[in-house]
């Protein structure tokens, strides 16, 4: 049958960043620089180039607080028009040839420049001060992140075709888990699965020294161990090398297994947890997970646009003492974590969070992952996390993972 | 029978990093720094953590340019005593700690400190300066890649463990590899089946802007294609999020597809690349592939201790002129990268570069993973990647996959 041919199967559609959204993202940001008093904005990171061009090309953006946005681009500059909205995209041979081309294109030459000092490392950001010549260079990053925070309609369908995908994941996942498969093979497995049906592989993690990664299987007496991570269980990793994440031990029947999706579509980022049981859940790691179910549903109750951040987490701590789980919850006693939940979109974790302290309200169009778990050490973790937005009547669920225990 | 059941099943030995391992990288480096007049060497990134550690958890080493190396954990310094060899090992709140326990531990505080300038961003920087109270910070990045340089026999059977899991995936790719596969499901497919045998998954990469990911495989038209990498082809990728690697292309018969996997076990990285074809191979292909293998064999027979990189790699491009490959060598006109190998080890690309104008002798123990590419863009990519060492007597490979072209 011809429609069995490779050559008779569609391609899918290729996928562009619309320009009312690369418009509509730089004129915020524009106006954080007018009021910062920010002249100019020299972009270098990978996710903040993505969300202002909608290219991921080789090359550099220069935001001036007034005008049109600059796009030099190393390599490719004919893939870069392809996939970028903006109008004026200037190949270059070499980095030195941006300030010459600044100052052609734009109607002056910055004298307070921003840049991502977040993320750019110390002998870069020597060499494009240097460069741009520019003695009053600012860290811009939280200006970008302030307005990456708000999520468009664009964004929420964006974010809505990766939770398909990993609903999809989840579901794969219950048809393959089983004693005896290492943690990290049934990892390989549903990860084959998701890269079939739009899973691009790669998370994006904007800390230099934090490791994204789909991998973060923790079975039994894995989801007890703390380490590495800013997480409240770190897992077992493969070795010392990489302790974290799924490991080699094997799955068996009766225990409790955690698994945390992170998937990517598109550049868009889900981070979704569920409990797997094999044969039955024991019924201490069932009660913890029906908590963390319960903090879960309330937390994402009360997300109204005016909540404090704070708030939320304290609500979110005092529920869980008065379910009988404060010695238990986000992290065995000294090792607990501050935060409930984090923003994510064109990266896994990204401003704000809803932690301890955080004075912040809540914002219409803001979208997080909110993960409450609990970890009895060197025994199991429990948990649940999925991914909510914020709108004008509350919180609303992107994820389409059903929130249950997953007994298979 | 009860050797099917999970329990019956032996886990793996923990893997360590011996005590003489670390002792020797810590004599090298304080070498170094005694040299170049640095005091102390404060480290912070997890490759070189583990480097100067065998542990990866999360914390920081300060290293004295005389005394023991002090070793502070933040989280958890229980998994940090078991992976390693180092004497002093001290659990740490926060990091407002550090000041204090270097003056304890070490016989003097640094008055010039040694940073990994490279990597570090620069807010993080400023944090750990203003902390460290010292204001004489140098970049000390240039002096640890320094000692990584040279690999070390444990090391070298290190990377040996890797290439015996890396052959085995690409005997695994010859059995499954069909056409109809689009490149991302092949790629999970191989993967899924690495990770059954070793594959740790996560790829580390130096540079924050560089994304390492194991599944480069670049079939027929994909292979003409340059962009955002610094390599001869980048693929097309899934989305303009992400537009390097495989993509959605799907994988037909006759046609050169390439394949360029990124291993890694136990923290050691391996990178090879071969070519293959379903049924055939178009012959323009085949001869591109030949004489890439033709150069690749040239290149090892020569790598001599003494033998300058910058020499190395011009004899490359002559012999691809002499060949007739002159204008697809290392990438299309205008797109040509200027290496063909780069070192490898705890990262995928490290120090040193057989590259243009790179001036050091090959040196006994360094390592290389060594990729001579062709590209006709817009046509397909063709070439060959194996991992090497220098021995006093030559080049020798690690890699153990057949240096052939692979038709199945």
């Amino acid at each position: 049958m011809e429609t069995n041919e490779p050559e008779a199967q569609a391609e899918p559609e290729p996928f562009r960043v619309p320009r009312f959204e690369i418009e509509g993202r730089t004129t915020a940001l524009q106006e954080e620089l007018r009021k910062t008093g920010i002249d100019g904005l020299f972009i270098v990171q990978r996710a903040d180039l993505f969300y202002f061009t909608g290219t991921a090309q080789n090359g550099f953006l220069y935001l001036p607080a007034e005008g049109k946005p600059l796009l030099l681009i190393k390599q490719s500059v004919s893939r870069a028009r392809a996939e970028s909205a903006l109008d004026t995209i200037v190949e270059i041979d070499s980095v030195k040839a941006v300030p010459g081309l600044i100052a052609e294109f734009c109607s002056r030459t910055p004298d307070r420049l921003g840049l991502e000092l977040d993320v750019l490392p110390v002998n870069e950001f020597r060499f494009y001060r240097n460069l741009l010549k520019t003695k009053d260079c600012v860290d811009a990053s939280p200006l970008i992140l302030h307005v990456r925070r708000i999520k468009s309609s664009w964004e929420i369908a964006q974010l809505e075709s990766t939770a398909e995908m990993a609903r999809r994941t989840f579901g794969y996942m219950r048809t393959v888990i089983a004693p005896g498969l290492t943690e990290m093979e049934f990892a390989g497995m549903y990860e084959a699965y998701a890269r079939t049906i739009g899973h691009a592989g790669k998370l994006r993690v904007r800390n230099y020294n934090t490791e994204g990664y789909p991998w973060h299987v923790l079975s039994g007496s894995s989801g007890g161990l703390v380490g590495v991570l800013d997480s409240p269980a770190s897992g077992e990793g493969t070795s010392a090398a990489f302790p974290a994440g799924a490991g080699n031990r094997r799955l068996r029947s009766d225990e409790p297994i955690m698994v945390d999706l992170g998937s990517v579509m598109n550049g868009y980022h889900l981070d979704e947890t569920r409990m797997f049981a094999i044969g039955s859940m024991p019924e201490k790691a069932y009660r913890a997970s029906r908590s963390a179910m319960e903090i879960h549903d309330a937390v994402i109750e009360r997300a109204r646009p005016g909540t404090i951040l704070a708030e939320l987490f304290d609500q979110a701590v005092a529920m869980a003492v008065r379910l009988g789980f404060g010695d238990v919850f986000l992290g065995p006693p000294g090792h607990r974590v501050s935060f409930i939940g984090h923003g994510i979109g064109l990266e896994l974790v990204e401003p704000p969070f809803i932690a301890r302290g955080r004075n912040a309200p809540l914002e219409e169009g803001m979208v997080f992952a909110l993960e409450p778990k609990l970890v009895y050490e060197n025994e199991f973790a429990a948990g649940v996390e999925s991914v909510f937005r914020v709108t004008a009547a509350g919180g609303r669920l992107i994820s389409k993972v059903p929130v249950e225990i997953f007994i298979c």
